[in-house]
């Protein structure tokens, strides 16, 4: 088979998209803010169209796309596999808007006792990232983001995951929260930040120490402290605490954002842990490849 | 001395105040949501003669205000009295806006090692219930709200104190969060309520927890399930872990609303623990008036 390929990591907010020739060879591609939240309820076909025309108005052979394009709110709503998943069984379980030649991948869901999680779009960096050799089969993933998710894979095969709303949280005080004040300036890893995962990792009372923030700042007790590093670092270390604990890793493959996650990678060395980085864009795309070749 | 008494509680976003005759009796009140975020920063001598007329345009021969109005942003900046602080020495810290007629009520401040915390307005409520025999001398006040706080009172002086963020987290997260349409119900005391204070008193993770409400929904898992009453559970059991911790009592005296301040009873004896209530309003006014006969 031959023809370009169509690979789209449609997100909430964000969107990029690849076009490759019929060897795998990047030919275009693309990235900009039409996430789903942009995308009117009937106006995927017209996004869709919209998003070949911005990659040189090809007609792709193959068109696979990943993320909240398959929510209950994206084009077309596709099942939560349940764990244990095969990562390569996705290309089985694609779900086809238009058969045999646009597909969006499921999503990966997680239950187990009182834990229920889902994930949409990180199934297919993960799948990536081992593809790629990225990863080893055998790995603890962290994905880190609004909501951050963690990912046991043993031997190509997603066994658990957990998500923490770290990302989200950490918006949420610094846009509306009595916070939003003392949470202005960057938070970069430095003292501030490390005693704030060190807090977070201790298993400290998260919504206690926030306030402290706050305090901190009215009683002028630390004046040249950044609350922001302090803050994200309790954020962080609580979330550490979560992710770290679902597997017997001691290294941590971080798949994802630049800033965000050289925050993650120092934290999770400050825990005694090791870090991997691992590219996020490289990680989506070699996943969607992989499950184009699965489909051939 | 004689002529009218005027005490005020002064809050972030409501505003109740009191007439007394000078016997201490009643004479008129008013509540409404004048509170600090409503009055400009220019516009606090006016709020007040607005106040006044509300409660009948007397010229009282003393007016004692309690709360925000003493904030950065409110009429008259007070200091924050470092702890420990004898709560009936509040009488001689008073702020005064106009020399022996009209007075702020000062703050109290904790700073212990790391921790760092500062409270406005619920000093007088603690005072107004030991004054009243509403709680004895030596006890563990709670104030559940939006910045939740926990009093220890040893022989009527503040020693300790911890706030917790509660009210607002919960108040982020219905309104601007993705668990929005997740918290929409009441939060009652419930199976789900006691589930997830459970999981907050054992310290599980509450940014993962949190997100487990979401997933929940979508995986349809317990679709009779009250995501606010789960939500709201997680958020006081964490409370209760930080604000336990900090006094061998086994009772507390829940001093406040009372929608908020019955959740917290039943969290704190799903604890092992006792809860007294106590009015937060009646808490208030007796501790105005204490501060009143002090100033005499």
């Amino acid at each position: 088979m031959t023809g370009p390929l169509l690979l789209a990591d449609w997100g909430t907010t964000n969107r990029r998209a690849w076009l490759l020739d019929g060897n795998g060879r990047k030919l275009t591609s693309t990235e900009d803010q039409r996430g789903m939240l942009a995308v009117p309820r009937d106006g995927w076909e017209a996004a869709f169209e919209e998003l070949k025309h911005s990659l040189g108005s090809p007609e792709p052979r193959l068109s696979l796309l990943t993320g909240m394009v398959g929510a209950n709110r994206g084009w077309r709503e596709t099942p939560y596999l349940p764990c244990p998943v095969d990562l390569e069984d996705l290309a089985r379980e694609l779900c086809w808007v238009e058969p045999g030649s646009v597909a969006i991948v499921p999503g990966l869901a997680y239950a187990e006792g009182d834990a229920a999680d889902v994930m949409r779009g990180e199934e297919t960096q993960v799948l990536g990232a081992v593809a790629a050799g990225l990863a080893p089969a055998d790995c603890l993933a962290c994905l880190p983001g609004t909501h951050t998710k963690w990912v046991v894979v043993r031997d190509r095969r997603v066994t658990a995951f957990r998500t923490v709303m770290t990302g989200e949280l950490f918006a949420l005080l610094g846009t509306h929260s009595i916070l939003a004040e003392q949470l202005r300036d960057p938070a970069k890893a430095g003292p501030d930040f490390y005693a704030g995962v060190d807090r977070g990792l201790a298993g400290a009372e998260l919504t206690a120490d926030l306030f402290g923030v706050r305090a901190r700042a009215l009683l002028g007790t630390s004046p040249s402290a950044n609350g922001a590093a302090f803050a994200s670092g309790l954020l962080i270390g609580a979330d550490l605490r979560a992710g770290l604990a679902i597997s017997e890793e001691r290294n941590v493959h971080v798949i994802g954002r630049t800033d965000l996650a050289t925050l993650y990678t120092a934290a999770i060395e400050r825990s005694g842990y090791t870090a991997t980085p691992v590219d996020g864009g490289e990680a989506v795309l070699a996943g969607l490849k992989r499950l184009a070749e699965l489909t051939k």
